[in-house]
């Protein structure tokens, strides 16, 4: 069933390809519907991709039970994967699974990100079919075809649909993360938000010529890197004051859920390419990715970027950096703080040029609570699959539907990943591991199993 | 005559119009023969341009008298042009002279930059035949067709011919400059140096996503912008230290020749386009730029440096700086300076990247000396022609040419400009006024005719 969904490219960021969008829905719906799920095929309107207008692609809803006396689960997955071409520097055709059979590794676009998880849960009901065993729970299903292009469409669907098809979800699992390593199982309660900026410095009308007008106009390169430099250490401290302060505290418990994480911070310098990393440390460096924000500095937009030694005073400069923000930090409490900071950093320059600073855009962080049932049944589905008590993580990027279902629906939200830490999404080779698949599979119907022990 | 030169589209810097280069190097030594100069055409070898192997245009010696009991006065100028097209806004066609009747404007690529100036010492020969008026030196001429694309092939042959041609060379004179406003004609005896630097500095084996990333690595960035923001303040001074005592002192004299120059400070803050000027009054600005040296930042390669909101955390990041030097700063001198304080700056930080400091090129400042019977002559001159006594100016930017001449063949080498500091060259609508082309033609033949009341 996965080898035929690889080879559909259904790759959403290129118009070209958004027929296979569609072909990747049609059979998505035609497997479903083979197994008795009811399936809604939500369409969407037409938008701009690469220059002309064209079809979104459908979001698929599938609904398996509506026993009343049943919890209902809400699963998600998506269909459309990143693009990929063999001459990227995959080994194998990418639009064709291919299982090495010495590694058990199954390669191929989308097998891991999102394809595999995605087809798990067809797999949970196609199990229990063949069993004649009936399902714990009522399952409901989202299944979109634009993540990789920024989900568009979906959040508008799923807040509509939160008093209709979603009304009676008890809690949300997404499978479309990855193991912190290799080796153990996770699940994950939180993630990180953004608040992203962009800060501009403009001067002379045009750029200048460095020996004719070095020496006698401010310029606005060097009033830029003053600024900036006061923004974070080299040691990853935020020097914006205030921001600290809003940090929740760290507590003992949460301190041991880092303790105990399948984490080694020489295979992470590894993994980086280089032994750059910032704490001595695993825990902190697990934290310094989870549970703290971080700052970093993007580039400049109107400098001079190319190779060679140009002698220009660039006149107008955008520097960007962002910031990646934790509870109970959000985009609208550190707007007012950065924007106050980067003024009076600047105002210290005595600088007769002019500084605009814009909040480019903003994601809220998220942060599940892993006592949650909905977490507990999944820990137990963990330890009964693969005998571990799983690691609880958090992510530093965003997932941008993880927030949309919390704030739409009020339910938990979890994501349940079966891939592994190693397994390529948008990258080259990408893969899953044979066993990730099996046992991943296991645990998916596991969890569901464990959900009416659990539930409240 | 003008107008014949700035109809052949010289431009050195495409090698689709090398040909026109040719072209005007053949009507140059048509016109210079035909007023009996004896010119020895030097052809070099082919070079790259564009990608292709090109041959180089000629160099044009000239030799008009040889007498031995006169002086040998050595002019310089230059046949080839900058681009231009009717497109990047030009009011007229580039290489057509349009004469504007009511402004006295002559418009026209190469019209200031450097065909009116460089026609000039042929009018001043053709004045002296038409009236039987014997030259009071002996002019030699250099003429090459690559100063827009870096004087390529040139300085070989003039240190070759230091002991050839130009052997008895008594002074040189370059009319490739501008006065320093629009109304009074000035004396240029100093060029400012050039030390280019780029920093690397080089963390993961490829970008990371700042996500997944930020907070647990020490990121190229962050090092980058901590280690440029120690190099110079938003006031300008130099923070490299042991760089500001290399500085030649401000004599008395010299301060006097900034406080009598034609500048307005408020112009010159319109011509940049906004208040920005560093400095409250003329006498620092132009000193400024003349005098002391500067350093500006000019962009970073490898950052994220296009429109909207990516990420990143760069991998591997190239900073670019120069330091404008004057005397008795040298790039060679400056070089230990600059590299042991990037050092030690970089050390302060604590990270973990790698950093090195590359000197990409270096140029060195000329000053020359303006109480030199050359520049005697010159001043006379101008006092004769113009009426008053000229401003003695130093350049922002760099003219390697006049460094070679002087480095050859240890003359006094002097910039006698004939155009306006708005004239636009390298710009659009490039012009040369009327009265600027028959003034500075006076102003040449005068100042020829002074050197011998004023040679030693």
């Amino acid at each position: 069933m996965l080898a035929e969904a690889v080879e559909i490219p259904s790759v959403s960021g290129d118009a070209a390809h958004r027929p296979e969008v569609f072909r990747m829905a049609d059979w998505l719906q035609a497997r479903l519907e083979k197994l008795e799920v009811k399936v809604t095929r939500v369409e969407l309107p037409k938008h701009m991709c690469d220059g002309q207008e064209i079809p979104l692609p459908p979001v698929l809803f599938g609904q398996y039970g509506d026993d009343p006396a049943k919890k209902t689960i809400l699963t998600y997955g998506h269909m459309d994967v990143q693009p990929a071409q063999l001459s990227d520097g995959w080994d194998t055709d990418p639009f064709k699974l291919v299982h090495d059979e010495k590694t058990g590794r199954m390669y191929g676009r989308g097998s891991t990100d999102d394809k595999g998880p995605l087809l798990g849960w067809l797999a949970v009901i196609e199990a229990h079919r063949a069993t004649n065993t009936p399902m714990p729970v009522n399952v409901k299903m989202v299944f979109e075809g634009m993540e990789e292009s920024g989900s568009e469409g979906l959040e508008a669907v799923v807040r509509k649909e939160a008093s209709g098809f979603l009304k009676d979800v008890d809690a949300v699992c997404i499978s479309d993360n990855y193991w912190l390593g290799t080796k153990k199982p996770c699940l994950t309660y939180g993630l990180r938000g953004l608040s992203y900026w962009k800060v501009t410095i403009d001067g002379p009308a045009a750029d200048l010529h460095s020996g004719v007008f070095g020496g006698t106009v401010h310029e606005p390169m060097t009033d830029l890197f003053a600024v900036f430099s006061k923004l974070v250490t080299g040691k990853g401290e935020i020097l914006i004051p205030g921001i600290n302060d809003l940090i929740a505290p760290l507590t003992d418990e949460e301190r041991k859920r880092y303790e105990v994480m399948d984490f080694n911070l020489a295979e992470y310098g590894q993994a980086v390419g280089g032994d750059i990393t910032m704490h001595d440390d695993g825990v902190n460096t697990l934290m310094g990715r989870m549970r703290f924000p971080s700052l970093s500095i993007h580039g400049i937009e109107g400098a001079f970027s190319a190779p060679g030694s140009k002698t220009v005073i660039p006149a107008k400069v955008s520097g960007k950096f962002s910031l990646r923000l934790v509870p109970n930090l959000t985009p609208q409490n550190v707007e007012p703080l950065v924007r106050k900071y980067l003024e009076s950093e600047f105002a210290k320059l005595g600088s007769k040029n002019r500084m605009t600073a814009e909040a480019l855009h903003g994601g809220q962080a998220w942060l599940s609570d892993p006592e949650h049932w909905n977490f507990k049944a999944a820990a137990k589905a963990t330890k009964n699959v693969y005998g571990v008590e799983p690691d609880y993580t958090r992510e530093g990027g965003s997932i941008p539907v993880t927030l949309v279902f919390e704030d739409a629906l009020k339910k938990s939200v979890m994501l349940l990943p079966m891939g592994r830490a190693d397994d390529g999404a948008h990258s080259i080779n990408e893969k899953l591991d044979r066993t990730n698949y099996i046992q991943g599979i296991k645990l998916m119907a596991e969890y569901l199993e464990q959900v009416p022990s659990f539930a409240q």
